[in-house]
């Protein structure tokens, strides 16, 4: 809904995963009988969940685990694994750097040039072991990157920027046209990020297999911080499953949108499909696990930005492995353990027997606690729980 | 009221304890002679106020003990008291265990299978006191137990899950065929837990005694962070009251409806009532009696599952007696002693004379304070008060 | 404004101090040459500004210095002043308390009946030394103490309770018939506490010459907290207000309205005016006078209550004089100091000329801050300030 | 809009920078190619950002180095540069301050007089080095020192006070007249400060080139506090915007405004931008700049007033050089740092090629962040950026 905010001037009211709640329906489903695998183009993944291209997520050894598990994870083909022989040492000095010192070494340590030998290195690690390779570019670099990618394999490709829109105005270089690279591509296509509904559906148009969703997600985000720009996720997220609908409706192609970021428990990814999200993109939930590469690290890949970075190292800690932290038995009682059994335990709560159904659960606008102090008293309270 | 959170999707807004007040009316009542008892079948209750049924709340000895008070304490059939024959040890170990090791800790404790035999052990030691025996299962264990239950001569018998449903499907196993279940049962079934006007009403007609009232209650609790399921309390009571209502209009039986959970001051407990609870559950407030099983602690019935545990053991500390959490004198101020009190007084000050006048105060939305400063700053301020 | 909360059900919405803000105007004034004088029947103060009966805020002492500085102090005739001789080392040995006793020992020391020779020793110190001499009682004591402060030349009689009704309902005793009550009085009477439009004009109907208006106001506030009861302050402002000028318009007499309870600053009190107040109640901010009987300390008439205490004792600190804290020069630049320096200065912004006028400013509803990171943040950047 | 607060009463509903983000759009530009220039009379600025009239912000050489970088520097006419001849060993003490004593300290050491012939040192000094020489004075003195500026060849003139209005009552000193001082000032006149639709209108019919908006911008601002005077910054933009809009319809003539406060990182520059904003004027996070005078720390014109201070010394550090601030490169990921670049980098993502069309970016209401410890957990989170 559209609220004056001054004279002559309305700006929509938009709700992220504090502000919303799943409410019970009318039946419950067995958990362990729910089907919660997601279709893109020919591939059939065992769980909605793809590990973000992050540098302190997603190497080669993390990617072909997550596959084995059932999922997807995205290799940034322009972070410190192709620009780097041996990254261990590089990651071994971020791990280390004082806080202060972080987004300065950052800088310093991503100015060395990306190497095609190292992209295409590092895909066939994946795909030697069986993996499946899913990597991401930049606009600028997709056309370059995938041909060096396709050679070697891979089998998803992400052309990933903060704002993705099939027109971009520049006199001083030259504009990917996503319609032709999707038409011309071998593998899916993966886009990203949009938030709007005209946005995702123009974006469609272009032909891509799937749409990222998110933008400055979540209120304290850095892009947000830092150019004022976001919408928060629920409200993307239904804005751009609606956009998929009426697509499908008029092309009879069903593109999947992926809730890409903001999402910081099972509790929030069960909120994102619930807006109509047919996968989910995480990041730093992953980057918690043993095998992720980060050291107890992660970074965005705006981080290391030369002139204007927009992210920062955060210290996340390593609490398991990623096995645990997908299937559990979860020893956190936070939400950030067993997160494919909190999606199956809330799906069948809500009475869903797959995503399609688990799109339409009610949704309700339960305000968030205020205070801190508040918070302490509830959470004392709460988890007098019921089997 | 519904908004749009998004393009052709609206969500209801719902509230919490923390969003409304109560707004006295034109008259006011002498505290002293006000009813406040509850009626549950042919059984009355002097206090409308009934303990959960957790480990670190209610042991026979507390049951006991608040029955003689006047109130209804209801025991886990699930939990230590029923595996362990001598449970003491067991409750020292937990009260012992450091905070990181509480979760792993309670899901090795309760590995052990529950023992019928003291099943019955704990329903005689209650009985024989004279207490009122209220006892607790899951649905999938509600037929078992409940006739080693009604062996024991137990008075109150409550089939709780996080999400009760009238229709469960699967393929796995038996399902509780609910309607049939109260329609042989010999005593009052209470059943829980509900939220919605349509749940009410689908399990009001499978003939329970009364309704247990609250999912996820408490913006922070922790089903709503790892599942992302909850309806904040005080629109989940007054939808289930309004279904309470109707139902009594269309079949002539009246259904109590217990709001249970997320109340932890007087003040939450009386605009429960005024939202149009008959009476309330009560967990963490009663874990402070000496009486309390859990030495200073509590942990919700969810919080030793072994896979996904949702809760946290929490110290919530010794403060007095049961009687004087009851019915004072309160020697602290923060509406956590002498809840009885507080219910007659509060009812005085809005001119109720009994629950079901209670139960039409008015509410108002009184946002609450946004930040610890401004908090403390109250605070200082308040309590000018006035007698 | 009313929504729904749940089915069938509506709540109005309320706005406390911390919601509002004020608009300038399209005029200034000199803030030199507004009139803030408030009329009380025959009596004129200078200032609008009114001291709570709070034994920590007022004695004789007190109350002789704010007379002198135009303003007016209430002295509580059931406090420390009238059931000590000396109550000099009952303030020290609650001053001295440390915070986990303070409530009990407040319930020790109220336990002495109150003398009536001392009611009369207060007043007349008062009255010998050229004071205004205002008192407060209790419904249930107001008949009696009157006779008593009467006869020592009393100037201003308050009633006061948590809530005022004309209607109170008991068989235990005889309640106080407020409309007989006024009549009969030969000073200005002045009843509270009320917070809605019926109940001021319910109230207003009985013959006050005033009316105080709060009802646990602020949401953190010790009666919200134990009963769950209270009004915001702008809403009960502006609604009292309404009732003020619809039975002025019907009876053609003015029964000023006054704000009590929850002004933290400077700030604060403006809005209360802005809202609709004649005069403002004040505790707290006095409290940290150095003529204030409190040592650094206050506490409400309600914490000492020996079954179901609703306050707390607060160390306030002391800060500086009576006078400074009036009139400044302010050294702190949090509005606690020159609070009517700060009413001038924002009427003068606003372009109110007088009392009235100022009631007429617009409001605005202004979301406070969030979080304490953006508070400090913010108010780093604030203060950048013009003159 | 407006809401009903009370009876009979209305108040709209204000946003603030924190309650708003922006959405990006169907087109990006490359920010390179984007024209940020600010145009005022004949003078065009490089950049729209001009330094506030604040001691620990603007001196002589502050201007020169601003000027040199493409925006405007305002010079406060009664602070310590034009009091002390050497006022470096005044700044030296004020920074030497402790936090408590600084506010009288501030008081005693603006007692001395303004001197003439500083004035016109200041601005010899500024013009001397070719800088722009901006100046700033309050009405009451506006007559007198303009005389002075003009001499020295000032080259824009800003009049401000908390709340400027065309009408101020005094019978004690002779008011300024607006119109006749815009109309026979010789270089161009800034005004303010202004907040509302009708204030614009009638302060731009008087005759200035620009108009600034902001009056206790920000929830926690002092003035707010200590006067409970403020409009939060989008709301006072959008509408002084729309007056600006309409004033030019129906005079030809186009009075740019300038958002004046509670701009804390670059995010909330481009809200007030798409707010509609033709520039901004920064205070704090100039402070921070090496070439600030205020060795760290800033104060407002309003913090030394005598006898209401309304703001506090701050110490915000000294982070960067000035053009580092502007101009990058970033070293602190937290938006204060580059806010030239952020500025170009967000136009770019909604796709708007200047400012007239960056004023027409979609805003949406997105609310922030409610608890510390979520906040925590989504920074965390969050950048996991993207190019």
């Amino acid at each position: 809904m559209a609220y004056y905010i001054g004279m002559n001037r309305k700006a929509r009211l938009a709700y992220g995963f504090d502000e919303v709640a799943l409410v019970p329906g009318q039946r419950t489903v067995n958990p362990d009988e729910v089907d919660i695998t997601f279709q893109l183009e020919k591939n059939n993944f065992q769980i909605p969940i793809i590990a973000s291209a992050m540098d302190g997520v997603v190497d080669a050894k993390f990617a072909i685990e997550l596959s084995g598990l059932g999922g997807l994870a995205i290799l940034n083909l322009e972070g410190v694994q192709t620009r780097y022989e041996n990254p261990n040492e590089i990651l071994d000095d971020i791990a280390k750097s004082t806080p202060e010192r972080a987004t300065k070494l950052l800088q310093k340590l991503y100015e060395p040039s990306v190497q095609p030998k190292l992209i295409q290195k590092r895909i066939e690690e994946i795909k030697k072991a069986g993996g499946v390779a899913g990597v991401s570019a930049t606009p600028q670099k997709a056309e370059e990157y995938y041909n060096y990618a396709i050679e070697s394999g891979v089998d998803v490709f992400v052309v990933q920027s903060t704002v993705a829109t099939v027109r971009h105005i520049s006199t001083a270089y030259k504009t990917l046209d996503l319609a032709a690279f999707c038409k011309n591509a071998k593998v899916p296509i993966i886009v990203g990020n949009s938030v709007t509904f005209e946005m995702a559906l123009e974006l469609m148009a272009a032909g891509p297999s799937a749409l990222l969703i998110g933008i400055g997600p979540g209120a304290a985000c850095t892009t947000r911080g830092v150019l004022g720009i976001g919408v928060p996720q629920v409200t993307a997220t239904v804005d751009s499953a609606a956009a998929r609908d009426l697509f499908f409706k008029q092309s009879g192609r069903y593109v999947p949108i992926i809730t890409d970021g903001g999402m910081t428990s099972g509790g929030d990814i069960c909120k994102a499909f619930a807006s109509g999200a047919d996968a989910v993109m995480i990041g730093s939930a992953f980057a918690k696990a043993k095998e992720a590469p980060g050291r107890g690290f992660h970074w965005g890949m705006a981080t290391p930005h030369s002139n204007l970075p927009r992210g920062t190292r955060i210290e996340v800690g390593i609490t398991s492995s990623l096995e645990q932290i997908l299937f559990g038995p979860a020893t956190l009682d936070n939400g950030t353990q067993n997160i494919v059994g909190a999606i199956r335990t809330c799906m069948g709560s809500v009475g869903a027997k797959n995503i399609k159904e688990f799109q339409m659960t009610e949704l309700i606008i339960a305000p968030a606690i205020k205070t801190e102090g508040k918070l302490a008293q509830r959470t004392q309270h709460i988890g007098m729980g019921k089997n």
